[in-house]
């Protein structure tokens, strides 16, 4: 325990020491001039996690250039090279990468993209081995059965961590939500409902109400009525809020920055091959958990859907350093969190089906089918192991069950379909908002003080939120409430209607069918339309807070309200009105024709749609949610209209609108490429330019090399055939050549400025009194990828997306013309869109 | 009406007379010399139509080089190669692709593959371009809006089509299949169950007898008793049996011979890339269509949802001839087609959303999200155009529908993974038996008599099916009555438990549960066993004949007969040994412990799991089946271990061991390829083969190139800069170099024999008596493909697959060295399996 403390405050330290600054991104160059040499843990280092912000603008350490640092490190690239170096092995067994792989090489830079292709090669070696290997022996063939089903095992304890995890948030925000009202007196620990429970004293009728519940105003000032009693409620919940967003804050700034926004952005860009070190460790698991509990509790418009993706995919990444395959391969590991991103929305809404179709359509990049049977496998485990631990004490799966009896009738997609319309126009103009706020926070000096404004943002919640009995509820009770069907026995305001006088005559079955508003129900539809226009203003400036922070919820909530409204318009509507052209037929006096929670439901989908663009992971989720295939029809409606309608204001849901806002380097799959420039138009050198910074495959030396890179920014070099020729022999990594030549000057004897750095498989002819050649064949990719100078661009990019490439070589009729990054290819779609190209920070 | 028959007589005699032969495929040339001039319809055309057979081993009718004969077309390929010849626009007018194409350049052979990235590329074009000009006009803007949503009209169109196939479908085939046991005399048109409902003396409790509804026996031997009338409905089950299926088959072999099958493999091919012109034309449709109703009435062992599959991608291709985008783009043709693929199992099952992922797991290729979403779109529209036609009368939208009362306990997981291991090993041997079945087939005179086979294995089944009450009822309804649970009116065999004798005691809900089996249940379970047996036998030989045939039902009967089975075993077990420790706490004496049905759903899931290797399609479809989310967890286990079962027995699921026994062009994207082979080792020209054919661009006479492509089978040829220097410059497609050279030869002046052939951009300095150059830029790629030789295999099957390529030049060190086909790496695959590469028919 000391210890735990005694490391949160060397953290805390180390935090408060460093000065945050800005990452220079000259050129294509990689972000960072020197080496990094991560370990197999580097993810869990806390001064990687502690050092970092997520607002890179103003960031301005450069790490040194740490050479000779990284011999202490075990091998980290068993079989790195095989596609590098298959027939490079030299005399000396430095070069040898099969023999013995030089430690850092094949590895990448912190804010750096990984090449897919070489890391897939490099699993696939891997594989080859083991299976050649299971021939031979028993043991070796235990092994290759035991690596088979890792994957699977991974699934099973990524299933059970993420669900239980997400039990335990559900449980902890439940009761700190309740502690805001008051505290149960048989133990403190007990939530409203389960104080209740416990309680024999609780009537069917009022299940709320029993005496081991106190408010607080009933401990502190003895009544629970009164304007008194309503003031010191009223300034404790304050006080808890402020409190619970007050800690939550700060344990995000001390410990773990990451922790923060919902996570997704930065999830989906890591899937997409980018690698932000300790995003998905240890310690921001642990704050992330936490703190989330509390922002939830706070009362503070955020969910907790987003940040549970982020929960789960840090659980697969800590439980990836369990099995080699997964520890030492980028893309694997990437499979393994694409799943983990299915685990966390299966938990969330206890829907595994949607979870898989939303790591499928909204935060994959590489989605092969057997991770989708994979995800399908955790997320079914994961679902199961919330259910066991049953937080909602109902048994159900999910998160908002309902079940509606009246059917829907073809009239009503018109309503429903308006509602995609609201939901696209509010998804819209959230994006547009909400990133001109986060923009702002970034750019001036609002972003210097994130506890400050968490508290302003907590107290103005507060005091707006406790009055409405709507926006006091969280956000999931709310949802709950307005996708309700009022019952016979209902007593929520929301069911405020006139009885019939004569139920008599009508019978008792239609108690349910279509009544006039009673005053109940006005009084809470005036309410509703209060909190619907606090919840669309307050949920801009909470998302992107320095605190865990959902966006599904409050956009649920905003959809459901409005959704809720409009159905018990058109339910008083038809009432009224039996005899219009529209509901004749369907909807006859005292029939259940119009369902106000089904409106409610369609409603939080349109909005949903509208600001994350998902459509059918959207609509599984929300039929999970529900249990009725019946209602499939207005939910794609509304979910397409509000795509479409979104769409038309901008193509970039709320997900990519902060990729891009973070200056990461993703490339969109869903967006086409469509301007018609090609390959030359895009590459480095541009005409005027220096030409190419290269080598040749014979013909340098060691200090020319040296002095080469240590010229340029690039974080890689062609080998080519000759100056003259141009002719394109293969690809170095910049860091696996210092590296090589840092080892081999200090461990190989002969190695000196003049020694010739050699790529051929034979060395050339020297004369007698030349030193040793240094040779390096055995790290250059043999087999870069190039396109010809006229290759389309769309072309280009798709296959940088396809192939998951980092850089791509341009050749013209044979000779190597230039080079394309990723980074080149995101300036170049910037500058098209009018944005600014120097909006992309990263390699 | 006559000149649809004679129409049809044409056809039938063009069949008679054509012989069928044997392609030829040498080297990695195309499969045909010469040139098929394909117009916009073509897949309509009845020759090519009715001259293919499956049976490729069998034909030998090389077309004739028709030259000449493309300058009748339309322009297809109005914007074909801006990718390939960008900057090549000439000084002739024949030469610039983009103001003139010719005919027939960028258009496919048949059975050959498609170059995914071409056809993307020009699609891509004609957006740009619809994009710039709706800049100009408002009549260019409605263009460009109806042109982004004609592809959601086309969906549209494709559900409505299909789901009203579909439904037409399944009524003829339920009047068709009651037809073989008697007819309804109020009307020879109603079925069974509808004749008994119009029926006014109909009772509840016989609800399958009424005096309108007559027995054969009954209209001709005047009795529905005795032995004669039993034999009188023996005769006439297996006459109707005969006919149907003699019907089928002759329709089959006359008009549309691709109509055979389940379609789902050649699909799958097509998806991928291939070109089967005629197999998703329209006489393809109406023949499958009416054949499949026939199948299916005859009683054989075999089911609709396949060619349901195969009828909704004919649909699907035929709309789109309405639309120019999708009819002039085989890449976007191939992203509707995976929609209605999805379309297909919709209907088939009334399950939208496994159909969507039945689509995106089994059947396609190339799946982008836009796909996605539209399939999901298309499989609604279609399930509730089904709907509204409502064939089964009961307004249900699924094929199953089932409703278990008890939930399943965590022992039952042994006998649910025992069904898995059951339906794995059942999948493998199938698909073992089958293929070798299939195999005798095509090398045997057997093939030659397809009328026979199919009239012998009607015969024989009818024959063994009609004394057993379980073969004789079809496939459909007896799965629907091995899921369903027993109810308290049940009063099927089935059902046959002995009655509690102290029903006062026990309570009436205790009927429901367990109960010790009685007489009639003892009956069944010996009927189910020999229908086991019969059903394992006898699909395995229907599979694969010239009638339309699915394997979704059979399979599942199968599963669905052993799961039940197992299930009233279990239910017995338990009933008799209440106090068995595994039993114990859940399963006490009177409660309703485990449900039979729920094992005959497990049961269905597994074997078609084992056949197929779906997953979580399967799970989904199953669960959309019957509504309940909670049997996820059995459904799943039994599926996994029944896929893991039968992939231990080998890899390939039915489908592509079809694929494989027709020698299609497949990459398998499920497959990883594991050998460590480099580019350099699969590459022609292998060592000591003669060297690559290629064109030089500035050095060739227009006789040198006729020559060179002449007494090559090649399909293309790389151009270089010179034979010395062999720097790859661009690639030539044989295709479109004829068509150009014989237009060039025809239409334009002076190009003879010696004219030179250019693909340079400017031409060069020529003797000034030299007949002007032919210039061919416009034709050239100028962004080949390339690897080098050190590229491993693994990496350049990843590339082939993700992006679709035909081919890949391979280079070493800046030079020419040898070309990749899809088919090189086919055959390499093959090789490495230990098979015959020569297995591998087509480009």
């Amino acid at each position: 325990m000391f210890q735990f403390l005694s490391r949160l405050y060397r953290n805390y330290a180390l935090v408060v020491d460093r000065a945050p600054g800005r990452m220079e991104n000259p050129g294509y160059s990689s972000g960072f001039d020197g080496l990094h040499h991560p370990s197999d843990d580097d993810d869990d280092e806390m001064v990687d996690i502690a050092g970092a912000t997520l607002d890179f603008s103003t960031t301005d350490d450069v790490p040194p250039l740490s050479s000779g640092g990284y011999d202490e490190y075990s091998a980290g690239s068993s079989s790195s090279s095989r596609a590098a170096g298959m027939n490079g092995s030299g005399p000396t067994k430095l070069v040898d990468p099969l023999d013995d792989p030089l430690p850092g090489v094949g590895t990448y830079e912190d804010f750096n993209t990984i090449d897919w292709v070489r890391e897939k090669s490099k699993d696939r070696d891997r594989h080859r081995e083991i299976t050649n290997k299971s021939r031979e022996s028993t043991v070796a063939l235990l092994h290759s059965v035991s690596d088979a089903f890792s994957g699977w095992l991974l699934m099973l304890l990524v299933g059970l961590m993420a669900g239980a995890l997400a039990g335990g948030i559900d449980i902890a925000a439940h009761w700190m939500t309740d502690l805001k009202e008051g505290v149960c007196l048989i133990g403190f620990w007990f939530n409203h409902e389960h104080c209740c429970w416990t309680s024999n004293e609780t009537t069917f009728q009022e299940r709320d109400r029993c005496p081991q519940w106190k408010s607080w105003a009933e401990l502190i000032a003895g009544t629970a009525q009164g304007p008194f009693a309503y003031i010191v409620n009223y300034l404790m919940y304050i006080f808890w809020a402020l409190l619970f967003s007050f800690l939550a804050v700060t344990l995000v700034r001390a410990f773990a920055p990451y922790a923060c926004g919902s996570g997704i952005p930065e999830i989906k860009t890591i899937l997409s091959g980018f690698i932000i070190r300790g995003y998905l460790g240890k310690w921001t698991l642990i704050i992330k958990t936490i703190t989330l509990v509390l922002a939830v509790s706070s009362g503070l418009s955020l969910g907790k859907e987003g940040p549970l993706v982020h929960v789960a995919c840090c659980c697969a990444n800590i439980l990836c350093h369990l099995f080699t395959k997964y520890r030492k391969n980028e893309a694997k590991r990437r499979e393994v969190l694409s799943a983990a991103a299915a685990v966390g929305v299966s938990v969330a809404f206890g829907a595994p089906i949607g979870g898989v179709l939303f790591s499928l359509e909204e935060v994959s990049y590489y989605f092969p089918l057997k991770t989708l049977w994979r995800s399908f496998f955790a997320a079914l485990v994961a679902a199961f192991t919330l259910r066991s631990i049953n937080p909602f004490g109902n048994s159900r799966l999910v998160l908002f069950y309902v079940e509606f009896h009246a059917p829907w009738h073809l009239v009503e997609l018109a309503p429903f379909i308006l509602l995609g319309i609201f939901g696209g126009l509010w998804g819209a103009l959230f994006i547009k908002a909400n990133i001109a706020w986060c923009r702002t926070r970034k750019t001036t000096r609002l972003g210097h003080y994130p506890v400050i404004e968490v508290l302003l943002v907590t107290a103005v919640t507060a005091l707006i939120a406790f009055p409405n009995s709507y926006t006091r509820m969280s956000g999931a009770e709310l949802i709950s409430e307005l996708f309700n069907d009022c019952s016979l026995l209902d007593s929520s305001q929301l069911c405020g209607y006139k009885q019939p006088v004569n139920t008599s005559e009508t019978g008792v079955d239609n108690s349910l069918a279509d009544r006039p508003a009673g005053a109940g129900l006005c009084t809470a539809l005036w309410q509703l339309a209060l909190a619907l226009i606090f919840k669309m203003l307050i949920t801009v400036i909470t998302f992107g807070m320095k605190v865990p922070s959902g966006l599904f919820i409050p956009s649920m909530a905003v959809g459901a309200i409005a959704g809720r409204l409009l159905g018990v318009g058109m339910e008083q509507l038809a009432y009224y009105n039996h005899d219009w052209l529209i509901f004749r037929g369907w909807c006859s006096p005292g029939a259940d024709c119009i369902t106000p929670g089904l409106y409610a439901m369609v409603g939080a989908a349109a909005c949903l749609g509208g600001v994350t663009r998902m459509t059918v992971s959207l609509v599984v989720i929300m039929f999970e949610l529900t249990g009725g295939l019946e209602y499939i029809v207005p939910l794609m409606a509304a979910t397409m209209t509000s795509k479409w309608v979104a769409d038309a204001f901008g193509r970039e849901g709320i997900y990519e609108a902060h990729i891009r806002l973070n200056g990461y380097p993703f490339l969109e799959p869903k967006e086409e490429f469509e301007h018609s420039s090609l390959a030359v138009d895009v590459m480095r050198p541009r005409r005027g330019d220096p030409a190419l910074a290269v080598l040749t495959q014979d013909g340098m030396t060691v200090g020319e090399v040296e002095t080469l890179v240590e010229s340029t920014h690039y974080s890689g070099f062609p080998v080519v055939v000759s100056q003259e020729s141009q002719r394109l022999v293969g690809f170095v990594l910049r860091r696996d050549l210092l590296i090589s030549i840092d080892n081999a000057r200090k461990r190989q004897d002969g190695i000196v400025s003049a020694s010739l750095v050699v790529f051929t498989e034979h060395c050339p002819a020297q004369p007698p009194e030349a030193p040793p050649p240094l040779r390096l064949r055995g790290i250059m990719d043999l087999s870069p990828f190039t396109v010809t100078d006229h290759t389309p661009m769309d072309i280009t990019v798709d296959i940088f997306r396809k192939l998951g490439l980092r850089q791509c070589l341009v050749t013209h009729n044979g000779r190597l013309l230039g080079i394309i990054t990723k980074k080149d290819i995101l300036k170049h779609m910037a500058q098209i869109a009018n944005r600014d190209p120097d909006s992309i920070l990263f390699n």
